[in-house]
This record gives C-alpha cells, structure tokens and sequence, in this order.
C-alpha cells in the first residue's frame, strides 16, 4: 500500500506507541490520585506539556492545553474566547479554515455575529489586504490557519498577528496550525499569536487527541466544565496514553523537521513534476513556494475526482479529493471554488500528502500509474473535443 | 498493589487492548475515507456502536454517539439540550451530583438559570418528593446522576423519568450513568429517560472514550462543531482504537454482569464486614441495599483521611477520600456533607470501589491491615477523650 493522504490522517511512529503503551497496561491510575500508583501517570502528562511546549515553541508549559481532537481545540479557541468578550460581536476569518473553524462561525453567525470571510487569489493565497481593511474596534476575534489542508498554503500569520495588535490590542487572534504542525517550525513566543490549535493525529500521534496554545494573559472559558484537570479549563478524566503519545510525536517530528523540509519537499516535487510532465490534463492547483513541504492539489481536467480515487485504491494508492472533513458531501472542495480552480479540473481534483514515511518507490510507482488511470479515464470522459484541444495545446 | 479505586478509573482489559491495538498500528486509516485501507476502521466504528446500543439496551445504534470522556457527554447533554430549550430556564438537579454536572449547572447559573438541587438523606438516597415538587411547566432540564460515585447509592431515575413525562412531557431528562455502566444492568428503551451518558474508564476501556445516548426525538447542538462525524453531532476524526475499545469493554461488562452483581458485591459486603468488626471507630457512610455492587464508603472517626490513605499507599493499597475529579481541594466532600455525615467522620472517610479484578486475597489483606493502620492513627489522634468514649461503647 501506498499512502498519501497524511493529511487525512497520519501512521502512529511506532516509538509513540512504545510511549504510550505502559499507560495502556500496568501504569493505568487516574493521574489525579493521591497515591504512589499515580506518580508515574502524572509524571507522564507533566513531560508531555513540556515536550509540546517546546514543538510549538511557547513561553511555557502552563500555557498547553490537552484535548481530544484539532476540532475541540478550535471550538475551544473561538467559543472560550467570545464568551469572555461579549459585548465585542465582529469575527473575521477566512473563506478556506476548515469545517472545525467554518462551521463553528456559522453558528456564531446565526445568533447575530457578523462574520467577515476573507478570499484567496487562484493560487490559494490569502487578501492580506482585504483582511486589514476589515479589522475594527469591535472585532472579538480574527481567526486564519497556519497552513491550509487542501493545498498546503502557508498564511503569514506572524504578521497578521504583529497587524492586528498593533491596531487593535484587544482583538483576539486564533491560528488553526493543524496542518502546520510538524511541517514546519512553529515559535509561538517569537509571535504575537493568542491562541494555536493542533491535533496528534496530523503528525504521527493516534487519532483522538490535541492540543490549545493560550498566552497567559488571554482569558478564555472552558469548553467542558467540570472537574479540575488541566487547570480547571479542560475537565475529564486526562487521557495519559494519548497526551504521552502527543508528546513523544511533538519531540520525534521536531528532531524530523529538517528531513520534513528537505527530503518531503524533493518528493513532493518530484511527484508534481513527474506527473505533470506526463499527464496531459493536468494542472497543479497552486504551485506557490511557500506551502507546507508534504502537500500537492492537482487538477485532473475533464475527469471526475471520485473515479480517479477508486483507481488509485484498485492499485493500493490511497490519496484523498479533499478533506475527510467534509467526504460524503457532493459539493467540491469550497477551498478549490475560493481559489476559482475552473470547473473543469474543480471535479477531478485530487490532494496527494506525503509523510516522513513516504518512500521515493512510493512516489515513482505512483508517476508511472497515473498516466495509464488518465488514459482510461480521460477515455471515457464525455468531454472529448475538449481534451482534444487541451491535448494539442499541452501535449 | 491491590487497587481499590475502580470508581476512579479502571484497569483496561487486555482483551480491550486486543481489540484496539490493529487501529494503532496497521489499521490507521481515516474512517472518512474513500479508500479500501478505510473500511475496516469504518467498520470497528460501526460494530463499536452496535455493542453500545446493546449494553445501554437502546433501541437503535443511530442513538449512540461517541465522545472522548464522561464530562463530555455530560457537558453535551446538559448545553446541548439547554441551547434547544431557550425560552425554558429552570432546572433541576441534585446536591450529589459529580463536578462534571455541577459545575456545568453552576455555568447556567451565573447567567440567569433558576437551578435547584434536590437533597439526600444521611443514608445518601434522594429525596424524590422534593424532587417532584420543584418540578415546574418551565423546569427545561432534569438531572439525575444513576449511582453516586462516592457512596455508590442507585437512584430510582426510571421511576423519576416516569414521573417528569407525567407532568411535564417537555422537560428533557439527563442521566449520568457513569458509576452505573458496567455495575448494574441498564436498559434505557424501557425508560423515558432522554439522554444517558457513560465514561468507558470505569468498565476497563482506555481514558478518553464515552459515550452519549439521546432518544430520538431529543433535540441537542452539537458542543464542538465541526466535520460531519456522529452524524454531525460530534465533529473530530474519530478516535478509532478507543471507540473500538469501547464497544468491546461495554461487551465484557454485559458479560460480566452477573459476577459482578453476585461476586463483587460479596467481596464487597466482605471488606465492610470485615472492617466493622475490627476497627472500633469505623463507621458505613451508608449501608443501603440499593447500591452499585463495588462501592464502599467508610468513615473513620477522629483520624485524618489523607493519613490513612498514606499508609495505605505504602502497603501497595490504593483507594481514595473522595472523587479523583475533587482532588487537591482541601473541602472535605460534597457528596458526604450533603449526607449529613457527622464532622467526626467526615474527615476520615475513605471510598473503597473494587472491580471483577478484584481477588479475595486483596479483601483479606485490607480486613489484616486496617486495624494496625487505625491503631497508630488513632493514637496520634488529638480526639483521645472522644475515642474513648467511642471505643468503649463499640468495643
């Protein structure tokens, strides 16, 4: 099998399953227990929060929350922090977050927030501009992702930061770093960033934890009330196995990012550059330098997306035609239509996203299949005039 | 180490472990995906949901939605009904209830919710006609916890949902059945209960995993938004090994039912026994019949809790004085002091809460060694002229 759809989910390092597993067997006390048993669990969390402090580069480890997931972390992030700004009522985000982040808004929006959503340009890069225009007193909370996950595009976030504090000191600003983390490095203390969300799952850790960057001084409420874990801002019995696992996979993707930035990138665009050169109806989405290391959007004209991913399973290909987010809904990616990606190629757009994991046999076997899918493929498509003349003009 | 504190947490059961390890290794794909390599981790969700169903005796697997801990589906009931029911904004609860529920209703208070919390008697059971009287046309919510985690005392919430729909049919009914999943058999499509929630923690699944039953027609928001995961109710990738866990653990503990009714509560009544008979200033908190068949609280008069706990932990015994939810506060319990417990012994109560994995030699060593701990205790003890009176009227 050949998986490249690490942004979808990623393998578990198996050093963070040996980390995790003591937790799983014999060290299994509530770590909030009074007795000797206990030590050990406790002992874990409190290495963990210092292991992401130091991935996310924060100013301390007081300043980490765990979670169960990326989404709770944003959910955290947006509904802590409007909660204890009331009276401010103006929300600016971008037309491409993720659902987490999206959604989150529209319910906002319905309870009589005003929203503003910021564009991207064709190639996925965002208004900067139209985001500064927007900025007012009253804004509550800007809200933009570190790096997108559909296309890999980086988002200055360090100086949209630097803009809006310096303009507005009490608006608060959330970044979405799930597609950021462990691609490329993250220095929260060298930022002016409030709040940052990432999720294990999206760096080699198991799927079901996450965790919420908040600077001190900003006040946020809990998301889950309840008991006194995690300072009193995250209640629930602390899930020790998996807050190790995020831990142990926070340390080994740091100690990867140099690889990550290097030997991902070289594959990533040898992957691109393979398939492009050899087939014709395709396009790259975006091809901008600045884009986390492991990801590609290509578009595949005249063909439908769906039928290019079953083949791909048929050969053990496994690569995604957006977020599982949002799969099993039959609108295209609202990421691609925010980047005006032509209906032509919107439908046949396929993310491939590799992994420290991924092997160059991986990326050359999927080189020398793609050809063949879009021959047949493109065989069967209804529009054949059209591939005629993008044949002639490309090929 | 003899470990005495399974309402705390539990040990996982390695055949739980069994059953997710595949999803931690090679089975990693996101159940959201399209591919091949993602149906059988969809599928481990699906059967997951089933086993569910099954344990909590609900009628339709569609019902079950899965969360990462107990707090989270109590704090999803309790806001997600809550958000559906605006205009109603009266509740009732009970003085016993855990922080989850508590302080989750001490939120709804500060922002202008009547709420009202129903008494116990010194024995620990409910007062349900006070209970019935404060039940109004606008009383949105009803909660009730299944069985007390400190006292284990079952409350009658069949009868309770009876008597709400009776009255009220638009009151919505919560149950937090986290001490009673895998204690006692529960079947909630013979009730008109309309949510139920669970923590699998404490029936040997892993830290971070519940589950949230709601009746059909209950209407909720989801409390983290988000992808369209627990058919949107419930955004974040599913946490696969866990659900999968959850889904074998609840099997188990249906399996185990009748030893535990049977053989945990006879080593239980054991340890109680045992206790009285040998330690002249021990007392039972509360000795009802009705009570989860692992759970007892005893109190030791005129010793200090944190004392006898110590000693304990250095005899490889573990138990606790309270919920591991309230540690680290210094108040004694709320669960005992609105029971009435006496000062003398309310200090010195310590929760014994065994498990199927519970052997009849752990019970024999506690019976061995509490006289001895009690004898240095008590003869530090500032209270001397009391526990003379004590132990000459006992002893």
């Amino acid at each position: 099998m050949i998986y490249l759809d690490n942004n979808a989910t990623t393998k578990i390092d198996e050093r963070v399953l040996e980390e995790m597993l003591p937790y799983l067997k014999e060290d299994y006390a509530n770590p909030s227990s009074m007795y000797d048993f206990a030590k050990k669990p406790a002992a874990a969390i409190r290495e963990a929060r210092v292991k992401v402090r130091d991935f996310l580069g924060a100013a301390n480890e007081k300043d980490i929350y765990f979670t169960s997931c990326g989404s709770e972390s944003a959910n955290t992030a947006i509904k802590g922090v409007l909660n204890c700004n009331r009276e401010k009522r103006h929300i600016i985000t971008t037309k491409v977050e993720h659902p987490a982040v999206l959604n989150t808004y529209k319910e906002f929006e319905k309870n009589g927030y005003e929203v503003d959503y910021i564009g991207v340009n064709s190639q996925g890069e965002l208004d900067i501009e139209e985001l500064k225009s927007k900025l007012r007193k009253d804004t509550a909370l800007v809200s933009v992702m570190y790096a997108n996950n559909e296309t890999g595009v980086i988002y200055p976030v360090e100086e949209i930061a630097e803009y809006i504090k310096s303009k507005s000191p009490d608006t608060r600003f959330f970044v979405d770093a799930v597609q950021a983390a462990g691609k490329i490095p993250i220095n929260v203390k060298e930022t002016k960033i409030d709040l940052l969300g990432i999720s294990g799952h999206k760096f080699h850790a198991p799927k079901g934890i996450g965790a919420l960057y908040v600077k001190p001084d900003v006040r946020f409420t809990p998301l889950i009330n309840g008991g006194h874990q995690e300072r009193g801002m995250r209640a629930g019995t602390e899930n020790v196995p998996y807050i190790a696992a995020i831990g142990k996979a926070a340390e080994l993707a740091q100690e990867a990012l140099s690889y990550e930035l290097k030997e991902v990138t070289r594959l990533r665009d040898k992957l691109e550059e393979g398939i492009l050169k050899n087939v014709f109806n395709a396009r790259l989405n975006t091809g901008v330098k600045n884009r986390v290391p492991n990801t590609s959007n290509i578009g595949f004209e005249y063909v439908e997306g769906e039928l290019i991913l079953l083949h791909l399973s048929d050969l053990g290909i496994c690569a995604s035609s957006g977020s599982a987010c949002t799969s099993g809904s039959l609108e295209p990616s609202h990421v691609l239509r925010a980047m005006g990606v032509p209906f032509t190629a919107l439908h046949g757009s396929i993310r491939f996203s590799l992994s420290r994991f991924t092997k160059e046999s991986d990326i050359d076997f999927v080189i020398e299949k793609m050809p063949d899918i879009m021959k047949k493929l493109t065989s069967i498509s209804p529009f054949q005039e059209e591939l005629e003349v993008l044949r002639k003009r490309r090929g």
